[in-house]
């Protein structure tokens, strides 16, 4: 059989092998053997996105979910870069992501056709890994190394660049699958500095990675409850486990002078898979670094390093294991306000209504920062953050994850202006019968913008400053465009009206979309 | 006053001195001091797109019909990211465009923030010139070599990369308008060879760029007129001028079996702006050069060389100056057929309907290429086509080129599935109030990608293949997509309803879209 195969099924296999049982596509004419290998061979479920923007960020989703790479299939150098910004996110939450990019005939690169450009030059920015396939007769072993470079902790880009001859030409027999590399173990000199800095008092524990969820969260809320030390993650982390019964992580304020102010009684933050926290952007005469100077930072484990097995070290060293964390409280029945929505009102809402094992993607932007403490009260979930700050993922991380957990809701909190930049990412969701409701906070503005211009010491807008930062005319109808791409939506704009279609919609199954505008 | 400029407001003077009037611009904090500069400083239009790729694409479709850059305004690595797609377009199209693209303050750089990436490195791939800002004091004198670069001969893609700290730190004057390079002269060799090939016979013309509208092609038809030689554009052409009474310009056919018998029997093909042509995909076993073995090329103008005055001494050379060459009919008032809307149909209407002077985007692809013909019969026009391959050109390239053209209709030919991929563009237009009126070929699927699959010897598509093709679950909405964004829509299904929705619609001057269900 060996010697029938072409590269694409050759290539296909390889996925299966190695353990890739999604590939999310937005092929064009070089991917057309690898989409029909597709239907030859049994193992790998095609996910169709109208734009690459969606596949490449339902991939991200997908394995912050399950921790596993899914294949992306994008067409040349446009195609690809139309997937790099969320392919930048997935790069910032260190999702495992394994992209085929189809390009070109070998023998067609020299010539200047309309789409020759260098697809390796636009993998590169965002890509850890990046591989040409030069014959048929290599693709599998390169497709191994790809995924195992996918794997390798705490997770990487991978990209395998497929000329259209090396999919077509006859191939080898497939490649087995690889081990990945496991996690780097934590030296023992990392978790007694650490649990000498932790009985000293004044520690915070500023977690990324599976520190964040599972057996680390557990072993971190256990530390809490031992020694006082406040849990802390990124403003934007990759996963974090939240909710009722859950530990308290706090999220670190998004402007710089809250994060120093919030800091500001910390001696010695452990970083647990993470780096010393920095401003997201600079301002004029604002520090970048936002470790204040009486604080001293300690790394107890580096991003590739096992932070799980380190803070199960770490609990024991202070005595704190199988202690219970100070932890969410749900406020389920507390009363609720009424009248026009805001986004305090919303995050209640969500919180009230969210069924347990939910997963929230949170693109709400200004709408979240005050409100994410509301959620936190809500039955214990998954939230994804936008980690490389590129717009534009929080509609597609939310179709993969729902595609990687078919079993728990998946609820989208998007603002207006982010939702626009991959709204295609709706038609997937239709498309697949995606458990996922999307909630717009339609303040018909780049709210986050009107606030930096002012921070910036840019003065106030003028007209031509205020048409770059105002969505009222025309106001999208998001009712409209959801409808238009297959998705169910209601729009709301009180408290009421929200919460007796959450009620619904929390226990529907099917995408919807809520317009609540604030 | 000069002592008290910041970078941006440094940047913007410059910018207008070298003649840039429009921004097509989605910022984000990185460029408030930019955004706040426009409201400062006279003579330059904000045009917002809620996706990068309107905001590059519109830039293409500008300079395609003023000759002149737009500035386009994007947000470090990930916005570029967004917009490289249509930026690769505007490379093949040759059309000058000037990137501005903001990125962190330079002491924020080292840091691994989450929007920090390499801006550089996104850029290169679709850039011909591209530079980091270093200080605010040099920021005018880069922006003035940025708009120098695009303006280069035929057009060139040049990207400046503002750290937000050179936008708003003290600057040095603006600088003032600084020549750009003019088209190199064609050697007389050129000119008399050309003279002797055409004396010859059996020669056709492949005209690029100049050469395919006003003067250039005045010359080319008389040209063709004087020695029966063809015309001849690339498949996808940058902007062709057509329509009744102008010269007859054929287009090359999309697949390579097609093209090379076009080619049959012209023994000498005469570039003039233009490369060798060459096929858009390379197929097993199929030639990707696709001048024939007995047919001989001649440069007459390289891609940087004035193609229009080259033509006029050719003209001159071979006595045709002022001969009027063999032009397009116009088939207003010929008998329309009835029932059910195919493309040919669809071309047959539009080309009856069409006003004098419009535009026409076309990305309709695979219901364009047999109906091209057609719509040469309709008043004169100029037709914008999708020079790179990149999918997603077709609507900010009208969106471009109507804020170019006040005064001229646009219409913009696409197709169901390469209209979503950029479908934010409509916003813009309703925002902007363009006259462009958009009309999607509803196949409900990547036709073209069926049609390949075949063509590649991959196979009839499978139940997975078929999936990544097949548009139907869900069908898109086109009237409430367009509606959601704001642009009053139609649906027709048959000749006379799209006969009489034209009817009004090309004398409308507000943006509107008709889904034509074929």
């Amino acid at each position: 059989m060996a010697d029938e195969l072409t590269g694409a099924e050759s290539l296909v296999h390889t996925l299966v092998n190695n353990g890739i049982e999604v590939c999310f596509a937005n092929p064009g004419t070089s991917e057309m053997h690898f989409v029909s290998a597709l239907d030859r061979i049994d193992g790998i479920r095609p996910v169709l996105g109208l734009f690459e923007g969606v596949v490449t960020g339902a991939a991200d989703g997908y394995a912050r979910m399950t921790g596993q790479p899914a294949a992306t299939l994008t067409h040349l150098g446009p195609g690809m870069a139309n997937g790099l910004a969320n392919l930048h996110n997935a790069r910032k939450a260190q999702s495992p992501v394994v992209n085929v990019v189809g390009d070109h005939a070998t023998g067609h690169q020299r010539f200047d056709a309309p789409l020759t450009a260098d697809v390796e030059a636009f993998a590169q920015p965002v890509s850890h890994w990046v591989h040409a396939v030069r014959s048929a007769r290599t693709v599998a072993a390169d497709a191994a190394r790809a995924v195992r470079a996918a794997r390798t902790p705490p997770g990487q880009i991978a990209t395998l660049i497929l000329p259209a001859d090396t999919a077509w030409s006859q191939a080898e027999r497939p490649a087995p699958a690889l081990p990945a590399p496991s996690p780097a173990s934590v030296a023992d000199t990392a978790v007694t500095e650490s649990a000498r800095a932790l009985r000293r008092g004044r520690c915070a524990l500023l977690l990324r990675g599976d520190a964040l969820h599972g057996a680390g969260l557990r072993a971190a809320g256990s530390i809490a409850a031992a020694t006082g030390a406040r849990l802390v993650s990124d403003t934007f982390a990759p996963r974090v486990e939240r909710g009722a019964g859950r530990a308290v992580v706090d999220r670190m304020p998004y402007r710089a002078a809250d994060a120093l102010r919030y800091l500001d009684d910390v001696e010695t933050l452990i970083l647990v898979g993470s780096q010393p926290p920095v401003a997201f952007f600079a301002y004029p005469d604002q520090p970048s670094e936002l470790t204040p100077e009486h604080c001293t930072t300690l790394t107890l484990a580096h991003p590739h390093e096992d932070g799980t097995a380190a803070l199960n070290a770490l609990a024991d060293a202070v005595g704190a294991t199988g202690m219970r964390p100070p932890a969410e409280q749900c406020d389920r029945h507390e009363p609720l306000s009424s009248g026009p929505l805001d986004p305090y009102k919303i995050a209640r809402l969500v919180s009230r209504h969210l069924p347990e094992n939910a997963i929230i993607s949170d693109e709400a932007i200004t709408s979240s920062f005050g409100a994410y403490p509301l959620l936190g009260r809500a039955a214990p979930h998954d939230v994804l953050q936008c980690t490389g700050g590129a717009i534009g993922g929080g509609l597609p991380l939310a179709t993969g994850a729902a595609i990687a957990c078919p079993d728990r809701k998946v609820v989208s909190l998007e603002g207006d202006g982010s939702a626009l930049y991959t709204l295609q990412a709706l038609w997937t969701q239709a498309r697949e019968h995606l458990d996922v409701l999307t909630i717009i906070y339609a303040n018909r503005s780049y709210q986050v913008l009107e606030q930096e211009l002012t921070l910036l010491g840019a003065g106030r807008p003028g007209h031509k400053a205020h048409s770059l930062l105002d969505l009222h005319n025309p106001e999208p109808n998001w009712l409209k465009l959801a409808e238009g791409m297959g998705v169910e939506a209601h729009r709301v704009d009180n408290v009421e009206a929200l919460d007796k279609v959450l009620r619904t919609a929390m226990r529907d199954s099917h995408p919807q979309l809520i317009e609540a505008v604030i």
